[in-house]
Order: C-alpha cells, then sequence, then structure tokens
C-alpha cells in the first residue's frame, strides 16, 4: 500500500488535529460502548475507523505526534499487516493484560498535560484504576471528549434491529421468576434499585433476543429496577405491540433508549442502587445524584446466566448434538472434495455455516468462522476474507474454529485436520496440545475454586517442552447468548473471588500452539462444570468434573503415539465412544461413514 | 481441665474489664510484632498469652461478652484442643485468607463503636484494609490500643541475644554490594531513603544474623537508608565493638532500637521515603512528616534475597548433602531400634535433632520438629511435647517434617514412614500424595509464571480421588534465614504481580492428605527454579524447572503400585539415584546400608 495515501493515516491526522484545538496531550480510544460488550455496534468501532486494526480487543491512543495500537499476542500479526501504512505503532502486551496503554501515557505524557477519553464508554472500575494512575503522575483525565463526534463524519447511527423473545421450552424459567430471583439478590445486598448495562445480562434477565451486533444475539438496552418493577430503556419501535403487553404483564415498563441517564439522575435521594463497576459506565455512574449510596456489586444476573440449570443443559446437549451432525456432514463432504474441487478458507467457511443452517433450532453463527490453513492457522483469531484467503491444496494442518447459535445453546468448537503429508513436526505439536486437552477435560477440582488456577493443567505437557500458547486455555459459554461471557476464565489473569467453579457453568478447554508464519494447533471443547462422586462422602468437600459437551470426532492420524499414554488414549476412546453413539442417529450416508471412520478406537 | 480455674479464661476476662474500661466494643489481637515477623519475640506472644492458642498463625478478637479465635485447617485440631476450657470460640477460616475476623467484627459491632488494636503490630496495608471495611460499616478503628500493656503484668522485655556476622565464603556477597544493590532500586523508584523493618530483609542486607526468635537466625532491628548510609536501630549492646568498626567501615551506623520511630520524624521535608506497605507497620508509617512523599513497593531486598546467586546455590547443595546424610544416619538408628526399645515422638526430635547437630555448618533447627504418629500426623502443625505426645509402636503411619538452618542453607523436609503392618487406604493417600510430589517436581514452567498458578498440578492426582490438603503447596525459603519467605507461594492465595518464578527461588513442594484422627501424609522436598534448556531457542521465551535440592529417599514400601505410572516410577528411581550418589560418601557403617537398601531402584 502507497503509505501516503493510507485512509487511516489521514484520519489519525484529523484526530491530532482535534486533540490540539481541546488542548489534550492525547487521547484514548477504548474498543468498547456504552455497554462495555465485546462485539460493538458500528457506531462505536471508532478504534477500528481510525486505525485499521480490526481486532475484537485492544485500545488505540492518539497522542500529539504518534498514535499506539495496544494489542495481545493473539493479535500481533493481524495487528501488523492492518497497521501497515498507518503511522500507528503496535504495542505489544502480555495476554491478560489491559492497563499497558495507561503506564504507556503515565511514560510519554508531562505532569500537568491532560488526556481525554468518553467516559460514556468507559467502565467505572477501569476509569477509577485510569484515573488514579494518571493523577499520581500528574496527568489530569477529562472524561468529557468524544473525539469520534469530532472525526467521524458519517458515524453510523444506533442499530434499529427488533427485538424478540426467547421463550419455552427453551427458556426453561420465566421471566417474572428471574426477575424476582434478581431482586431478592439486589434487596439482600440492601439496595432499593439495581441498574444494568450489559447487554446479556439483560437478554438473560428479560428472556428477550435482539439483532444489534454480530453474532451475540443481543439488542441494546439498559434497565433500572426497584422493588416493584422494572425500566427498559431501549430503542424506539424496536419492541412489538404483542410483546410490549407480555412484558407490562410481568412489569416491565419501556422508556425510550436515550433516558437511562435521566432515569438514574432522578433516582429518590433515600434510594440505595446496586451497580456492576466493572459492568457499568462511568459516564451513567456520574448521573447518579450525590446523595443516593451506591453499593457496588457483581451483577447478580452474571452470576445466575452463567449457571446453566438442569433444563438448560438438557438443551445444550440437543445443540450439541446438532452441531456435531453438522461437522460430520461438512466433514463428509470436505474429505470427499478435497482434491477433486477447488476448496479455500472460504469455501470451508460457506459449507460449514450451510450444514449448520440446516439444524433445527439454528439461529446464526456465535462468531466469525477461522477456517486457517498453514500458516494462516498461527494467527488465532484469523478470519479469510475473499481479498486474502489460501487453498486447502498441499500438505499441512488446518485449523477450523467455528460456533454456531442454536435456540437452545451456544456451541463453539476448534478441530484441527492433517492434509496430505505431514511431518513429525506437525504430529509433536498436534499431540502436545490434545494432551493439554485430555489433562484438562478429565481434572476433577473442588467446588469454588477459581477457574485461573486450572489454567496451568492444560499447559503442562506443552511446557514440558519449552511451549506454550499466548491466549487463554477457557473462556465461559452463555446459553443462547454471547460465546465468551464471565465470570470464570481459564487463563493466566489474576483471579477474582467471582470466578469460582460453581455447578452448571459452561466454559471452552482449549489449548494451542502457534509457529507463525508456519501453522497452528488448537483443540476445544466446551465443557459443563457437573458435581462429581466421591465415595469419601464429603469429607473432603464437594467436587466438579467436567461434562464434555462438543460432539465431533478429533483426528487420530495426526497423533504420534509415543507422546501419548495409555490413559489419554483410553479417553479418547471414551470420547469417541460417546460422540459415535450419539451423532450417529442423526446422520447417514457419507456422514455416517465419516463418523464412524473417524471415530474408531484407537489400535 | 476444671473450666473454672482455666487461667486463659481469667486473662480474657481482664481483658474484657479494660475494653470496657476504654469505652472500646472490641480489641484486635494479632499474631503480629513491630516487624510483621511469623516468629515472634516473647513480648509479642499476646495472642497466645491472652488465649493459650500456641499456633504460629491466628488473630485474637476479644469483645464485650465474647471472644474468638480465627485460624486456617492447619491448627483446627490443635486449638480446638488448647482452646478447651477457655470459653473461646475458635472460627475455622479457610487457608490463606486473613480477614474474616473484619467480616465477624462487622457482623457483630454496631455502627458507631469503637474497635481498639496496636498499631504498632499492624502492617501498613492491613491497616487500610481494616479501617476501610470498618468505616465502611460506621465502626471506628482506634490504633493506640495496647492492651497487652494493660493486662500483661510480667510481660517479658525485648530479646537481648548478641548480633553476629554472616560471613564469606556462606556470605558470598558483601554487605557493602547488597546496600549498593538496594540503594541503586529505591533511587530508581525515585526515593531518597528507604526504611526497612523486615529481620530477614535486615540479615540478608546487613549480612547479620542473631538468635532474638526461634528457629529463624534474626535480631530485632529497623533500618533508614540514604544517599550516602545506612543506620541500623538495635538494641544496645547487642553489636560487639568488633563488628561495629566492621558496620561503620560499610557505612552503617547504629542507633539505639527505640529512636527507629524518631528517625522517619526527623526526615527531612523534600525526603521521598520508599517502604513497602506490607513490610512496615501503621505505627511506624504515623512518624513520617505529612509533608514527605512516600512510594510504596515491596522492599528491594525482599525480591533480592529470594533469588539465590550460583554461589549461594553451591552452598545449599552441600548443606541439602549434610543434612541427608544426618537423615541417612537417624534413620538407620530409628529402623534398628524401632521394636527393641522404647520409641516415642519425642525420641525422635532428640535423636534426628542430634544426627543434625553434628554435621559441619549446622547452626539450629529451622522450625520444630513435627513428628506425629498415626492420628498425630493429621495435625499439619503438631508437635509432641513431655505432657503430651505418642510411642512408636504397633501399626500405622509415621510423618516427620523437620529441618536445620546451616552456615550456607536453610532444610526442610517431610518424610512418612510405614511401621508395622500398613493397610490399602494408607498406601492409596500415601501414593496419591506421592504423585503429587512427583508431579509439581518435574513441572517445566514459563519464567515469570506466579506461583500460585502452579499449586493445582500437585493437587490433580488427589483431586482425582476427591481428596484435597488444607494448606498450601509450597513457600518460599530463605538462605541460612526464614524456613518461610516470600514474596513466592504455591498455593490458592490470590497471585500478586510479585510472585513472578525467577532463577534461583527456592520453594517446598509439599502437597499432603490428612484424616482427622487417622492419619496424615506429606512428602517434602526443596526445590529451586534453574533456567530449563529448551530446543525452542526462545520463541516461547524462557523456562524454568525445578532443580530437587533436598536428599533423603522417599519410601517406596508404601507405595500402591497400581497407582502409579511408568514416568512416576523413573522420575523416583532418577532421584533414589542421585540420592545414593551424593550421600554415599558422607555415611558409613548402618547409615550407609540403609541410605543402599531405601534408594534401590524400583523392580
Amino acid at each position: 500500500m502507497d503509505t501516503r495515501t493510507s485512509p487511516f493515516r489521514l484520519r489519525i491526522e484529523h484526530a491530532q488535529q482535534a486533540l490540539n484545538q481541546r488542548g489534550l496531550a492525547a487521547v484514548l480510544v477504548p474498543s468498547s460502548d456504552p455497554h462495555l460488550s465485546e462485539y460493538l455496534p458500528e457506531r462505536w468501532q471508532g478504534r477500528q475507523w481510525l486505525s485499521g486494526f480490526t481486532g475484537s480487543m485492544g485500545t488505540l491512543v492518539v497522542a500529539r505526534d504518534t498514535a499506539a495500537v495496544f494489542a495481545d499476542s493473539r493479535y500481533w500479526t493481524q495487528a501488523e499487516h492492518e497497521l501497515a501504512g498507518s503511522g500507528i505503532e503496535l504495542v505489544k502486551i502480555p495476554t491478560g493484560t489491559a492497563t499497558h496503554h495507561v503506564d504507556w501515557l503515565v511514560e510519554h505524557l508531562k505532569a500537568g498535560e491532560t488526556v481525554g477519553v468518553d467516559g460514556d464508554v468507559l467502565g467505572l472500575a477501569a476509569a477509577q484504576h485510569l484515573r488514579t494512575s494518571l493523577e499520581r503522575a500528574g496527568i489530569r483525565l477529562d472524561t468529557a471528549v468524544d473525539l469520534l463526534a469530532d472525526v467521524w463524519p458519517e458515524r453510523p447511527a444506533l442499530p434499529a434491529a427488533p427485538v424478540y423473545e426467547h421463550r419455552a421450552p427453551q427458556a426453561p424459567l420465566s421471566r417474572a421468576a428471574k426477575l424476582a430471583q434478581v431482586r431478592e439478590s439486589f434487596l439482600r445486598q440492601g439496595a432499593t434499585h439495581h441498574f444494568v448495562s450489559t447487554v446479556d445480562d439483560i437478554a438473560w434477565l428479560f428472556n428477550l433476543r435482539g439483532s444489534d451486533v454480530n453474532f451475540n444475539p443481543v439488542f441494546l438496552a439498559h434497565a433500572l429496577l426497584d422493588v416493584h418493577g422494572s425500566t427498559l430503556f431501549v430503542g424506539d419501535g424496536k419492541v412489538g405491540a404483542d410483546l410490549r403487553a407480555l412484558l407490562a404483564a410481568d412489569g416491565v415498563r419501556l422508556a425510550p433508549y436515550a433516558q437511562a441517564a435521566a432515569a438514574l439522575a432522578a433516582l429518590p435521594a433515600d434510594a440505595v442502587l446496586a451497580i456492576d463497576p466493572r459492568r457499568v459506565t462511568l459516564g451513567l455512574r456520574q448521573n447518579v445524584p450525590a446523595g443516593v449510596k451506591v453499593v457496588e456489586a457483581i451483577n447478580p444476573s452474571t452470576l445466575f446466566k452463567s449457571r446453566k440449570s438442569a433444563a438448560e443443559a438438557t438443551h445444550v446437549r440437543e445443540a450439541m448434538v446438532q452441531d456435531g451432525a453438522a461437522m460430520c456432514e461438512f466433514y463428509a463432504w470436505f474429505e470427499s472434495a478435497l482434491g477433486k474441487e477447488p476448496i479455500t478458507e472460504m469455501t470451508i467457511d460457506e459449507k460449514l455455516s450451510a450444514a449448520r443452517a440446516k439444524r433445527p433450532g439454528f439461529v446464526g453463527l456465535s462468531f466469525n468462522t477461522i477456517a486457517g490453513f498453514n500458516a494462516n492457522g498461527a494467527m488465532p483469531h484469523y478470519h479469510a476474507t475473499s481479498e486474502s484467503h489460501a487453498a486447502i491444496e498441499g500438505d499441512g494442518l488446518l485449523l477450523i474454529d467455528s460456533g454456531g447459535q442454536y435456540l437452545g445453546g451456544t456451541t463453539d468448537i476448534t478441530r484441527v485436520w492433517p492434509i496430505g503429508k505431514i511431518t513429525a513436526a506437525h504430529r509433536r505439536d498436534y499431540t502436545l496440545v490434545l494432551k493439554g486437552t485430555i489433562a484438562l477435560s478429565r481434572t476433577r477440582f473442588p467446588r469454588g475454586t477459581l477457574s485461573p488456577m486450572l489454567d496451568a493443567i492444560a499447559r503442562v505437557p506443552l511446557w514440558e517442552h519449552g511451549l506454550d500458547y499466548g491466549h487463554g486455555t477457557g473462556h465461559g459459554v452463555g446459553y443462547f447468548l454471547n460465546v465468551h461471557e464471565g465470570p470464570q476464565s481459564i487463563s493466566k489473569v489474576i483471579p477474582e473471588p467471582q470466578m469460582a467453579m460453581e455447578p452448571g457453568m459452561i466454559t471452552s478447554i482449549e489449548p494451542g500452539l502457534y509457529r507463525a508464519d508456519q501453522w497452528g494447533v488448537r483443540i476445544e471443547n466446551l465443557v459443563m462444570n457437573v458435581t462429581a462422586a466421591t465415595p469419601e462422602d464429603g469429607a473432603f468437600g464437594d467436587f466438579l468434573e467436567f461434562e464434555t459437551l462438543t460432539l465431533c470426532p478429533i483426528d487420530t492420524r495426526g497423533i504420534e503415539r509415543s507422546l501419548l499414554r495409555d490413559d489419554e488414549f483410553a479417553w479418547l476412546d471414551r470420547y469417541h465412544a460417546v460422540v459415535r453413539e450419539r451423532l450417529a442417529p442423526l446422520v447417514s450416508g457419507d456422514a455416517l461413514a465419516w463418523l464412524i471412520e473417524r471415530t474408531e478406537p484407537l489400535p
């Protein structure tokens, strides 16, 4: 690309002019929206619009003479490519950290200077940390700076997709029951009101879904609950009359989206407001009258929705069978077509999505399919595009990470397949990652164990050989909701008490290994915490184990047999027996033959 | 015991009268001194004097009508026994938590009431947490309450043991070099002064040792460093004239112990003081003039001394050989004498200590020997006394946890031995714990891994069977210093960035299993972080592995063979080959025969 014509270079220059006019030394553009979502409506994709970097996480800092994107190892290759020619520096940060840009500001700015940020998209806890860190260095923070309003002439409007109901049987617990459950929680905390901004919490709580962002079936809204009822702040026209009546019957009033701030400002002086400082923005918090007491605690709904009920678990298992059947159909086609017709990473996405779309209960993809052949597989967040993708030909490893949204659950699965002739190095990497997946999948652990404390278990087989991966081992998964949801996370992040493992939580197990410009390996299943039977009569407390939910063969042709122990082979055989038993009734013909072949016990 | 005559019941009643006179609702008596040490001089053993509970950790709360000791699972059995008849409640808290008494106060006291504590023995960080938590509930904190002065008529004086020098070759780095290293650190933090209260930091920094407390070769002192030199605040007459001259040559001035507070109060207005909020008390912090800027960071010496140099490591290996030889001599006697002469847990302590005392470089024990037969082994911090101990006769498991202080290192080792005929249940427990010790001992991990993240690796084999242990997996160990030292700790505590694993750190690996009133198992070695050779040319960063330092056979007669994998047997055989090779040159006769027999490869 001719660097002089990079649109991003020009946009950054405009941004620098704007910050000069406002007398600021730097402006932060976080990857964030007023709901602190992972997937942002286009309106809040300002970091991407300004810099060209499309990664799902990463902060842009625009300073007077420089600009930098802060991103972790998942995005380094991608960011280097996307930022080329923009003049924007890539600052590589360790995974699980999110405050390196703060240190950067402290280092690069002088005391007395001012940093601007839009408080409307800044989490309260993050804002407190940012302000404290900057003030310690004598740097001011102005949280009323919406740089995008200055420089983005054709900034997209709010999304207007309709809201729909998530109904029984897939929503087994009624809206009224959920609202009562949450109300009881905040009353027990001594609060009289509770304000919620996170859109997956709202979707769960009201048994509603939408399509305001890609992949996550959510809609933009805030909610305010009090002792008697609740108000949903949602865009005009998004909720139809029938649904409006159903909501009213459960004590849910509707109000315009923009009135959330005013509702907070109008709280009575004797109110006690419960909010989650990591799930509400500074901008909204600042509307709360000074006299109102604020109780900070994790949203009760965040904890409730993380623990899938027995009825929900039944639907999840059914969704997993449907998803596995789609995988069989796709892979049977793929293996028969390979070498006979041109197949690219794009074709894989199309065919796999088409196979999923035929399954009952399917709503959409749960994230952008990652089909990465060889070097492309070494980019954990790679996505093939019509401009840039690889053909599946020759030899190597093909990594496919994909998932679906079903009315009864959310899926997320990664498999790696040998193409042509693979080498001993491929086999070793593949087997070591598989050992990690197996090691954690079979772990039992005390109920209440903080999820990050389990992270090392999946890494030990890789660590033994001086290998590691830069991302977390597992993320929480929603129920027909976000494919990434908290509070639990099996990763190197510093744990918090809220991350205690409890029955019903669904988490991914996805160790990996990435050799830049060569290949990538990741083997991922979703697992659910279930109570383990222990012979010790509870003398050592309650124990949990993982029920592996994902049903799809794990390739055995790529295994280096000398690296796998007997007990690991036995785990794989047992898993394949379950996969065959559950999926066989749903597939036939080539797909059935493929399933049988790929689930053969190891000789 | 006749509860009416319990001295502790009477002391608590006196304390309650004192708090009534002062108008307090409750008083906290932490297990703490002005240096925030683990082992307390008698003068500060007020919690023990008041309550009778002798555990090394635990907080006493005396309220108007009640009193409670807060202790974790290591101490429950012991505390129940020792508190019997005192009227003091035992509050059982999870291991790794230290703030349950704060929640208790919030729950039991009313807004407007006042809690007293002696700020002179309260860590600054702990004080900030305590004050914030109480104030949130409207409870006042008075930190000028020395209850012990009110109620302890014959309170012991300050210890007066002499201070001596830790010399080369065992102290390879000179005092001047260490002082320069620390000075460079605090100057780099922008500080002009640095105040240190922790006695192991001071012992390390000045190459001095003492015997003011049991087991830890330290002396009571504070130190204030500035750009030009340093002042050591130490009791009159503890430092002889010769040593005083040596110190003066390195720019170290001596001042009376009690003048530390005045020296802080006299800091110049433009001083910038570096202190470690977890290693300095509120009482001392309060002397710093309001205008002086304070930089809070971990003591540089805490990080430096955790990383043993190559020269120190050589001495540690030699100390381990000496310690292992003492073990061989002791166990050879023990096995030959068993059944022929009366042996009790007390005899074990005497004979083992005598065997250690003969070794070159031995200074003293590094902690109270734990020799626990059967049910006594189920108490992780058991200590046999002349009033209460078991005879080693009949069948069962004998747990021996012991260690020595040598001029060239500190040892800590636990072994479990089958006595008479043991059962399948004994074997299973023993083998599962051994699997934990092996699993972690052989783990490689990226440099910088936070130590608590390794904790689960030792627990997985026990967790698999619904078993667990209530203590941490490992603690840092000093170099001829405290047997428990930070910053690293392999445990369930929430990690902090300071806990990054770095080369040269020495840590214990000691999983266990405790069946109350039946038996206990714990198998402990000390290990050192060493850089691992990796074939990946650093593409995945630096890796560390553990060098097992402790040299003593691990009993193989108690192993349930079906539970141990081939690779675990291989680890054990390799370990025994090293133990035999290193110890054989130092032992002869029965001790050599015992060593050979107990290090035989497994058939």
